[in-house]
Parts: C-alpha cells; structure tokens; sequence
C-alpha cells in the first residue's frame, strides 16, 4: 500500500505536462500542442511506424522512452529545438527534474524510468534512435500541414532545418527519405 | 512508400482527438481534459501500475489498448459514464468509426488495431480488464482532486459511483481497494 501511495503521487504530479505548451502547433492549426498530447502522438506514431525501424527493436522499450521523454519539462520547461542560445541536449536542470520526478516513485521503478529517459537522451540505442526520430518526425509533419510553422515564424533556413532533422534517419531511412523530400519540397528545393 | 502514406494519413487524422473534450478536469483544475491527454495519462498509469493487475499481463497489448481505445471519439464524440440515456458500451456508431479510422491504415494493421481496440471493449481478457481499471481509475482520482468533479456537477450518489467504478477490482483489487476507500471516505460512508 506504501507502494502504491507513492505510485499516485506520481500520476497526480505529472498531470503538470499537460500545461507545458509546446512552440508546435496541431495540424492545420493555431493552437499550440502540449506535451501529454505530443508523447500520446508520438506513442501512436511508435505503433503504426515501428516496422519502418532500420534495426530491430523492443517496442515497450520505445513506447517508455516516448511517454515519459518529456516529464523532465514540468520543471525543466520546453526548449525550442531551433532556439541559438540554449541547447536541448541533456541539461544539468533536465536531470535534477529527473531525479525530483521520478523520485516520487518507489525506488526500483524511479531507478528504472530515470535509466530509460537517460537511454532516450543518450540518443545511442537503436530504440532510442526510433523514439528520437518520430519526435523529430512530428514537428516536420506540423509545420508542412501549417506553412511553415516554427520554421516561418522563426525564419529558419531550408539547411538548418534539414541539419535538425537529419537525426531522423538514424531511426528510420525510410521516414527519412519521406522526410527530406517534404522539406525540400516546401522549400522549394529540389 | 504507399504504405508509409497511409500510415501518415492515419497519423495526421488521429490529430483530431486532441480536440474531443471529456467531461472530467484536469487534477485541481477548471480545465476539461481531452482525449489526447486522457490516453497518455492512462499509458502512463499502465506503466507505473502494471504490477497490481490481479494477472499476467501482456504489456504491450495493455498501452496499445489505452493508447488507441477513444480514437472512435473523433466521430462517435464522448460518452458520459453517468448519462442515462445512452449507453456507453461499443454501440454501433462507434464501430462505424473504428472502420472508418482505422481503415485508414494498411490493411494488416487496420485489422489488428479493431481486433485490440474491439478486445478493449468486451473486456474480457486480463489485458482488457487491466486497461479498463486505469480508465475507471483516472476520473475517480481526478473527481476527488476536484471536490467531487463530475459526481457533484450531476448529483451522482455514493451507490451510483461504486456500481460504476467496482469494475476496477476485476483489473486490480489492490487498486480497487484503494478507490473504494477514497470514494467511501468522500461521501462520508464508512
């Protein structure tokens, strides 16, 4: 019971993500995407995609990695991909928030959802290579379906964008090929 | 690559569901929780509940369950628990939906994910019973965080909300015994 008591403090506390406002708007919209819709989507994008892996994966693994990837910004916050000034990359800030979150967790789990969001942000396994590519692949969807999107608001160039997105075939050559063809196409490049 | 399309179709029209307003709030909250967030927030209880299921469960199936259960939303729209003039159960409107949305996909996978989705709904295997606890759970933690929620909006009594939620024990008694309790405790029964 000691257990469980501590298993729902953990999923009233993580009610939180659905206030963090992404800069990724829906599709075909204005209204700003939050991060308990975009892990539901990339879970959804995990299950119909997942065939498209370049490597074999474990697909539990990867659904864990997608469902809990932001958790860490109820305190962290979001950081905009394309922002100059601060870097997504595994802050100091982003492993505190970890550890505080998680940690409401009976130890054994917070260890292990701590292990698997370190995994995801390490970037090195071929599951973390998938979850990380449809997380980079749903941005690219939004913003064709919303001219530009962030890309426009934010004036970045056809070449940053394919650089940002590049990780994307480290997952999936296939949702890569789709990928860059989307971009070059929008911008005009051939 | 045709059925990458269909697959990107299907991921862009599940965008939908991110507009279907439930009439539960967010935890201490004024706000409507939509489906998107809903289906997320169950993942998540899945993964951090799984060991109190009464059985072995597949947990793959179970996350795919939650994940993809109230897609049919996007044309049957929600149903209220309480409502007493519709029933909430699989209704052939419903089933329209499914063929309709998850036709979308290829046609192996539209298959499978009516197979799981119609397995949610009888609700007769352990996976079943284990996804549809976490549904039942959430709006009892939420009710309560928000003193009494939707059972207060409609006058819902103390017999009415167990008769509705005891479901839960059928998935884990060990999380039954708790929201008994809670509910007891919040309608002042002994």
């Amino acid at each position: 019971m000691e257990k469980l008591l501590k298993q729902i403090e953990f999923i009233k506390e993580i009610d939180k993500l659905k206030y963090i406002q992404r800069k990724s708007k829906l599709f075909n919209s204005d209204r700003n995407e939050n991060d308990a819709e975009h892990s539901w989507h990339l879970a959804m994008m995990v299950l119909v995609l997942g065939d498209h892996s370049n490597n074999n994966i474990d697909m539990l693994k990867v659904l864990k990695m997608v469902l809990i990837h932001d958790i860490v910004e109820i305190d962290a916050g979001d950081v905009f991909i394309f922002d100059t000034t601060k870097d997504h990359t595994n802050t100091l800030e982003e492993l505190k928030a970890a550890k505080r979150i998680f940690g409401l967790l009976p130890e054994e789990q917070a260890q292990e959802f701590i292990e698997v969001w370190l995994e995801f942000e390490e970037g090195k396994t071929n599951e973390a290579r998938f979850a990380k590519a449809m997380d980079r692949f749903e941005p690219v969807l939004q913003n064709i379906s919303n001219s530009g999107g962030t890309w426009a608001e934010h004036q970045v160039k056809h070449e940053k964008v394919i650089n940002k997105t590049k990780i994307i075939e480290q997952g999936s050559s296939v949702v890569w090929e789709y990928s860059k063809n989307q971009i070059n196409q929008f911008f005009n490049v051939s």
